[in-house]
C-alpha cells in the first residue's frame, strides 16, 4: 500500500468542478469556494508508533505534533490558518490527564497562530492513540491577496530554495518541537514570485519529487548546497551519512520552493526570514530528478532518498 | 473518561471571539467566519470495534458510516454539505482493495449530496482501522438564508418532534445504511420556525438532554408518542424493552427538534418530509427531563436512557 499510488487512484476517480474546488487532493491543502470565498483545508493524522511514540514522547508532544503538521501544510500554501478541528481515539487505558495533555499540546501550537480549536470528537477504543486534525485557512494579504501557492507552478529555469537545515529530525526529536513556517511562507509569497512550494515532511528527495510531478518538470540539486542539519550527523560518521539523512529523513517541516533565479538571487542576499534560506538547485525540463554529489557526478535522486554505497539512507 | 465532561472542560478553556467563531465546540457543527462568510464544519471518527466491526461489516460500510455520521451533523444544523476531508489509519494487514472499499463507501453517500472528498491522508499502522472525516457546510437558501439551527434555541412551550422511528439501529445494521436527513432538515427550516435541532446519534434520551442543556430548559416526552421502530422489538419481548431501545440505543440519525406548538401542529398535519414526523413532548422551564410512561406516571429520563424494572435498557 503506497500512499502516493492510492492518492493517484483517488484523483483518477475524482472529477472536481474547478469553480467549486479549484484545488483537490494532491496538494498541501485543498482549496474550495464557499459562498464565493476561497477556503483552504488540510487534514493529517498523527498515529502512535508512526508519528510519535506515546509511551516515550507523552500526550502533549503527540497533540502538538498532530496540530503542527497541519499548520505546516497551511504554511506550504503561504496561507493563514483560521480554525482547527480534531478527533482523538484514546486507548481504553488512557487517563483523563492524558486527554488533557493532548488537547493542551494542540492548543500550545495552535494558539501561537491564533488558530482556535472549534470542534472535535473524542472516543475511547481498544486501539492505540490516533489523532486526526483538520485545519482551515484563508489566503494571506488584505486587499491584495497572496497565494495560495501550489506545488504545480514550477517552471524550467526556476531556482530551488529551502529554509533552515535538514536531516535527523526524528532522532533529535525536532519533529515534536518544530514551529510551522507560516510567517516565513507569507513573507516569501509577499516579497518574491514563488512559483511552487511544499513543506518537507516526507524528506527533501520525496518532496522535491512531489513538486516535479505536479509541475511536470525535472530538477537537479547539488549535495554541496544542501543545508545539512547538525542532527543529521547522528545518522553516521561520514559526511555521506549526514547527506543521506538530509535527503531522506523527512519530518523537517521546512519550506521547499521554486522561484525565478533573479528572485532567488535577491532572496539569498536579503535573507529576510530570521531562518537562513539556501539555494540548492534548479528546475529543469523533463522529469528527471538528480543530485550532483560531492564528487561532482550527477546521479538519480529517487523519491525514497539517496543511499551512498555504504550508508543505509535511513 | 466521559466525552461530555471532556467537551465541557474544553469549552471552559476556549475563549472564542463571536465575530470569528459564532459557534464553537458543543453543537453539531462549528460555525466560523472566513472572509466575511459563514462556514460550517464538523468532524467525527468511526473506529473499528466501536462504530463498526470491520471483520463483520467490511470496509465499504465503515467508510460509508464515517461519512454519513458527519453529513448527519450538517443536517442537524439544516445546512448544506460542501466538501469533505478524511484520514484513514489502516491496519498493516489491510489489502489495497480494502482501502478502495473504504473510499468507495465514503463516496457513495457523499456523492448522494454532491459533497466531493477534496483531501485526506492515508497511513498504515499497527492499530485497528480508524477513519476520521471532516465535512464543511454552508447555510441553505440562496438570497434568503436558512439556519444554521443550533441546539440552544429551544424555549418553554415549544413542541418536541422527531423524524422517523427509533431503536434497534445497531442490531438491525440500520446504523450502516441510513441516509442523513439533509433534505428533510432544510425543508423543516424553510417551512417552520425550528428553534433547536440535533441528530439522534447518542439516543433520544441523551440527545434530548443535549438540547435541554444548551437551551437551559427542561422537557417532558410521552412514551405513547415515541415512534418505536420495528427493529427496537429485537431488544426483548416486552413493549417496555422496545421503548428502552428507542430511548437509549442511539445511532438512529433521525432529527430531534423543538418548534412553537402552532408550527408543530401544522407540521404534523402537513407531513411534508416523505418520512413521518411525530410530536413526542414539550419543552418546559427548569432543567428536568422526564418521561410519561405507558402507565401515565411521570419519571426522570436520564441521559443514559431509561431502564424499566426488568429490562436492561441496552
Amino acid at each position: 500500500m503506497k500512499e502516493r499510488q492510492f492518492i493517484d487512484w483517488i484523483r483518477s476517480r475524482t472529477a472536481l468542478e474547478p469553480e467549486t474546488v479549484p484545488v483537490g487532493p494532491g496538494d498541501d491543502c485543498a482549496v474550495m469556494m464557499i459562498d464565493g470565498k476561497r477556503v483552504l483545508a488540510t487534514t493529517d493524522q498523527a498515529l502512535d508508533g508512526v508519528h510519535f511514540v506515546l509511551s516515550e514522547h507523552g500526550g502533549s508532544a503527540a497533540g502538538r505534533k498532530a496540530m503542527a503538521r497541519n499548520l505546516s501544510d497551511v504554511a506550504a500554501m503561504a496561507a493563514v490558518p483560521v480554525a482547527a478541528l480534531a478527533t482523538v481515539a484514546l486507548p481504553r487505558s488512557a487517563r483523563t490527564s492524558q486527554a488533557e495533555d493532548i488537547y493542551n499540546g494542540m492548543r500550545e501550537i495552535a494558539d501561537r497562530f491564533d488558530c482556535p480549536i472549534v470542534g472535535g470528537d473524542v472516543g475511547v477504543w481498544s486501539g492505540p492513540l490516533a489523532i486526526s486534525v483538520t485545519v482551515f485557512g484563508r489566503t494571506a494579504g488584505n486587499g491584495k491577496p497572496v497565494g495560495p501557492i501550489l506545488r504545480s507552478g514550477a517552471v524550467p529555469g526556476d531556482a530551488i530554495c529551502v529554509t533552515g537545515r535538514l536531516g535527523g529530525a526524528w532522532r533529535s526529536r525536532r519533529h515534536l518541537t518544530f514551529t510551522p513556517r507560516i510567517e516565513e511562507a507569507i513573507t516569501l509569497a509577499r516579497k518574491y514570485e514563488i512559483h511552487a512550494m511544499i513543506d518537507i515532511s516526507d524528506g527533501l528527495a520525496a518532496d522535491l519529487h512531489h513538486i516535479c510531478e505536479e509541475s511536470r518538470v525535472g530538477a537537479r540539486v547539488a549535495a554541496e548546497e544542501i543545508p545539512i542539519h547538525e542532527d543529521a550527523k547522528l545518522a553516521g560518521p561520514e559526511t555521506q551519512d549526514a547527506l543521506s539523512a538530509s535527503l531522506g529523513d523527512g519530518e523537517d517541516y521546512e519550506l521547499l520552493f521554486a522561484l525565478p533565479p533573479q528572485d532567488a538571487h535577491k532572496l539569498i542576499q536579503d535573507q529576510p526570514l530570521g531562518v537562513c534560506v539556501s539555494r540548492i538547485g534548479e528546475i529543469l525540463p523533463g522529469d528527471r530528478v538528480s543530485l550532483v554529489g560531492f564528487d561532482g557526478k550527477d546521479q538519480d535522486l529517487l523519491p525514497e532518498g539517496w543511499e551512498h554505497a555504504t550508508g543505509n539512507g535511513d
